[in-house]
């Protein structure tokens, strides 16, 4: 293992109360869990059908039936297995242990003599493992169990899961890697091997770390495998299903750009950055480096959403970030998440806590209701219901959130998420504490053998003032580091209430080194202003356009504040941005108002090209938190960058 | 017949001497109907293979071998026939003549003993006439050599061709009408409506003008035999090839806007607008206006292109207008071109006129190129060749003219638009002669039985002065209107060069009546001064944005003259938009030039977000007339709708 790496807080040793969070930690445990239960079960009308324990229950032997779904539907089942697991941690259920407890015993039945485990291919492909590659996603699914698997163990201390993925995982080893006799495959869909280094770090076997690294290894070898499977290509038999759509294109660490599949590549990259920090493997840093800076730099929305196309649900090419018809997809923000906070692990630069931020709190987040029942799978900047709903090329646009998807990938994939939110809070090295997120929240903490606890209290993200408390045994020298994120341009800090005029900033982190006693009180605030943001000029989409920022939090206009007609409201020179907590709005809310000029919906203008410019007119504007549209009325207009006004020509 | 209606002038009665026009027309005659007539018969390198003519010989028992190509791969050849005829009319030529007439002999040889014709069917699909009327396109094909076999007739006096055309008819007039015992069916792409209104015109047949009204009185009549065709839908069975795709959702007096397959759409509504005139049946003029208005106001874009949507080539809704992945195939334009014209003889109101030249000058001449060799299908406002070959929903975008295509329905179609020309300069309503075009021609006319020559003299697009000679035996009375375009805002008229002050303006034409002498001179001069246009506030895309015309042209700027990062290009307020004519640009070409500003393609710049605005330049720019994009080196960036400098923020 490298040494200079950091290790993530361990969701145990962190509680949030936190008033933006709790609330939708509190959601996850008490209704989306419960609810994706049902879902998961086929019990919501008017969802769409899961079957994903029916498919388990027909693998196993206990009913008769026809398997049912995706081919990766296990999947769903391991992701809500592992939310739910994250969800007892912080909120102890013994009822819902005991449903957990029955599906361990469900997939354990399931699991063959052999050690094999994927309904799809023991219930309606007997016989065809490991010859669809390409989108048979078998071990992407085994890499969710196992990632489940780990999850429960963690919370429940219990084996039995984790036992029977270590046996599958002994099966896929005797059947694949780089040993002579051993077939050289690896699957389409990326997953498995960033779930393999969580398996090793959970059960020390460092077989399962030399499987991950075969894995991304042997990925992009030419010539490749996946091109002599009658399914590559998918149905479609396009160039948009070729080998960059499966990351494959060439070996890993020659990659420098993001292509192909969103989701997968995220998943990709985090493993890289996974064996980096386990393996100190450091031929891995090049590309991850090239890698996040073409992602973050060229590919990714404000929001920090990733895929500027539905087809294949793809990345396409620098600076191509259209608005009305994004594809960002919420597993592809949560993905982003993930490799940031990796990368965060690696190096504790700013530039990954605020990428991982920025898709939290905006693309991630937008990806499921206030309720925590309906999600978007899709994540556009900008909805014009008329237009998404009668263009082909925006067919993959919904303009409300959806029950439940036949392709249920994102909602327990936020859940997961939600539930886990705490280990993303601090990372530690060896006698250094990295604060990256500001949630209230209690941690404790090991450093050098002595028990330090940290308690946060703010009401991030409506205000920047952050008050930090720190609980010593006795005096005692360890070093805090508290981002200051990109977003924020003027800050202070203040240790019992004495301003430090003189900072020492690291890579964005302000950097506290010294003796600390008991009771000890660190203040940080962060001026949180309403900014406007401008994209880079050859985003073509942007031009002319801002966006409304404050704090993490992208704003967006929407019908139900504005009415219809959004793409002509014009931000004047003096928009007099304004902030306001409205504490009615949802759980409370800040919301911006300002002045604008509009066109008014031309209603009226008859020529559809004129000589003159048409007539605008004053408008006030109300802008709301992108992660909230769509949560009042449906099929409103919604709109992240608006014009600005422009000069008479 | 209706009496207020107007009649074109016939083509024979027309000879073109004009700059701009003279030598399209002679290309057309000389390399692009020989170069075309190659392409039919598979003899050019490199172009996608026609087979057209082959399918013939087969259907006609000359050869043996298999049908290839489209279903509607006829229409090929029997567009070509239509332009050959034309062009035979400006530039007689026997061996071009004697070519035409082999294939009539081949199209007479191929058809049946019931008089079918139609390759497809008998060659490939012998047994199943009549069961695919979705996209079978049979009545389409036989509407195409209806229309060829006319314009034959009408240019080498032969009958041959339009008496196989009756025999086809005929049979098909027993096949399906309004008669009990009758197959209650018509073509799925309306086509040969309009073709039996020309096919009657050509005869004095009245059964085939009721055999055009049947088609066009069942159409849309509920519930549609269409749908029950297991063709319906097309391969995709999506919502895009519904009803409405062939405007068969309700009967055609019903419809108030423009739906479906643009192309389709603008062969309907000519055909209405053909019914209307030749059996003054007023109660299709409704639908028409609102037709007409929905289209033109809604649904059009800058360059008069139709088809916001390359699925299904279809229009969408009001205002969605997207410049990068627009359709607007060429034949749509060319379209538009037709139905205003019969709207022009229905009524010379210059709104018609107006988008009649709007379509000629720049959606329609786009489409073909500077040597008549290569052909654009797609005519988007808009390309980033990087983006066009880069994402899924433009794939239908090229970058450059292609030789050929395998769908090659616009090549032919440009060919005898531009080869025909002559005919939408003038139309006569008894002793009136309306002026729609500026073309330099002289023109016969018989009024009140005696002749009477008009000549028209200009530099038209490039310049706005127009000198129009009368020839007439001894003074006599009549009309002479002048259109005064839409786009003109100061225009002066004289005659023999004394100024008129007070003009008649009706329906935005300069109606001078009087009596006539030889050699009376009149002098139309339009101010043509570079104007900017605005798109009405709906058209989001083009929020914020502005067009340049002049005269009768839209511009655009091509990468060849401006660089790459044209959507970078900001018009400065004080633009200085100047033109000049450049006598070395293609065959000497009005360009225009001014100041913007422009972010440089923003090299250097990091940031893909910031709070401060990227800093832009100034930048000289040069715009050209949008049908001459893609001329010189292939892959340019092109754009028409220029954003303006804004204020700052």
């Amino acid at each position: 293992m490298n040494r200079n790496t950091h290790k993530p807080i361990l969701l145990q040793n962190v509680r949030i109360h936190d008033r933006f969070w709790s609330r939708r930690i509190k959601l996850i445990a008490e209704e989306v869990i419960p609810y994706q239960w049902e879902a998961l079960n086929d019990t919501i009308d008017g969802a769409e059908p899961s079957h994903a324990i029916e498919n388990f229950r027909i693998a196993a032997g206990e009913i008769r039936g026809d398997f049912y779904g995706m081919v990766f539907q296990d999947s769903d089942v391991a992701k809500w297995m592992e939310a739910a697991s994250y969800s007892l941690v912080t909120y102890p259920s013994s009822k819902l242990e005991a449903i957990m407890d029955e599906v361990v015993e469900l997939i354990g039945k399931a699991q063959q003599e052999d050690g094999y485990l994927n309904t799809y291919f023991i219930a309606a492909n007997p016989g065809e493992r490991w010859t669809d590659l390409s989108f048979g996603h078998e071990l992407y699914c085994a890499g969710h169990l196992i990632e489940a698997a780990v999850a429960y163990n963690s919370a429940t201390g219990k084996r039995k899961f984790l036992d029977i993925m270590c046996r599958y995982v002994d099966y896929i080893d005797s059947v694949m890697g780089p040993e002579e006799g051993k077939r050289k495959i690896y699957c389409g869909h990326e997953e498995i091997e960033l779930a393999l280094v969580r398996l090793y770090k959970a059960t020390g076997e460092e077989q399962y770390l030399r499987l991950s690294q075969y894995f991304v290894d042997e990925r992009g070898k030419q010539p490749c495998f996946l091109q002599n499977e009658p399914t590559f290509g998918n149905i479609y038999k396009d160039k948009w299903f070729d080998l960059a759509y499966h990351q494959a294109h060439m070996p890993v660490r020659e990659q420098t750009t993001a292509e192909g599949h969103s989701v997968r590549a995220m998943y990709l990259y985090s493993a890289m950055a996974d064996l980096a920090r386990e393996t100190g493997d450091d031929s891995f840093l090049a590309a991850l480096d090239k890698l996040w800076d073409n992602t973050t730099t060229r590919k990714m929305y404000i929001t920090g959403g990733l895929g500027s196309q539905g087809h294949a649900e793809r990345f396409t090419v620098d600076y191509d970030l259209p608005n009305d018809r994004a594809y960002t997809e919420t597993c592809a923000a949560i993905g982003l998440i993930f490799w940031a906070q990796r990368m965060l692990l690696l190096n504790p630069d700013r530039r990954y806590a605020d990428v991982l931020e920025r898709s939290l709190y905006n693309g991630a987040l937008s990806g499921i209701s206030m309720d925590g029942k309906r999600y978007f799978y899709v994540n556009p900047l900008e909805v014009i219901p008329e237009v998404a709903m009668n263009r082909y090329d925006c067919e993959h646009v919904k303009t409300e959130r959806q029950e439940w998807f036949g392709c249920a990938c994102c909602p327990p994939n936020i859940a997961r998420l939600v539930a886990s939110l705490g280990q993303y809070i601090y990372s530690q090295q060896e006698s250094a504490i990295y604060t990256h997120l500001y949630i209230s929240s209690n941690a404790q903490f090991d450093i050098d053998g002595k028990t330090v606890m940290i308690k946060q209290s703010s009401n991030y993200p409506w205000d920047g003032t952050i008050s930090i408390s720190l609980t010593v045994a006795e005096k005692q020298k360890f070093t805090l580091a508290l981002r200051v994120p990109g977003w924020c341009r003027q800050y202070q800090l203040a240790v019992n209430g004495e301003k430090m005029d003189f900072l020492t900033i690291e890579d964005g982190y302000a950097v506290l080194s010294r003796e600390w006693i008991d009771n000890d009180e660190i203040t940080l605030t962060l001026a949180m202003p309403v900014e406007i943001v401008h994209a880079h000029p050859r985003v073509r989409e942007n031009i002319g356009k801002v966006a409304i920022q404050r704090g993490p939090l992208i704003y967006c206009l929407e019908e139900a504040d504005n009415g219809k007609g959004l793409a002509e409201v014009m931000l004047e020179t003096n928009a007099g941005l304004a902030a306001k907590f409205d504490e009615d709005l949802f759980d409370g809310t800040v919301v911006i108002t300002g002045n604008a000029k509009w066109y008014g919906g031309g209603i009226g203008e008859k020529h559809l090209y004129q000589f003159g410019e048409y007539p605008a007119k004053h408008k006030a504007i109300k802008a709301i938190p992108y992660y909230l549209w769509g949560n009042r009325q449906p099929g409103n207009e919604m709109l992240v960058w608006v014009s600005k006004a422009f000069r008479p020509i």
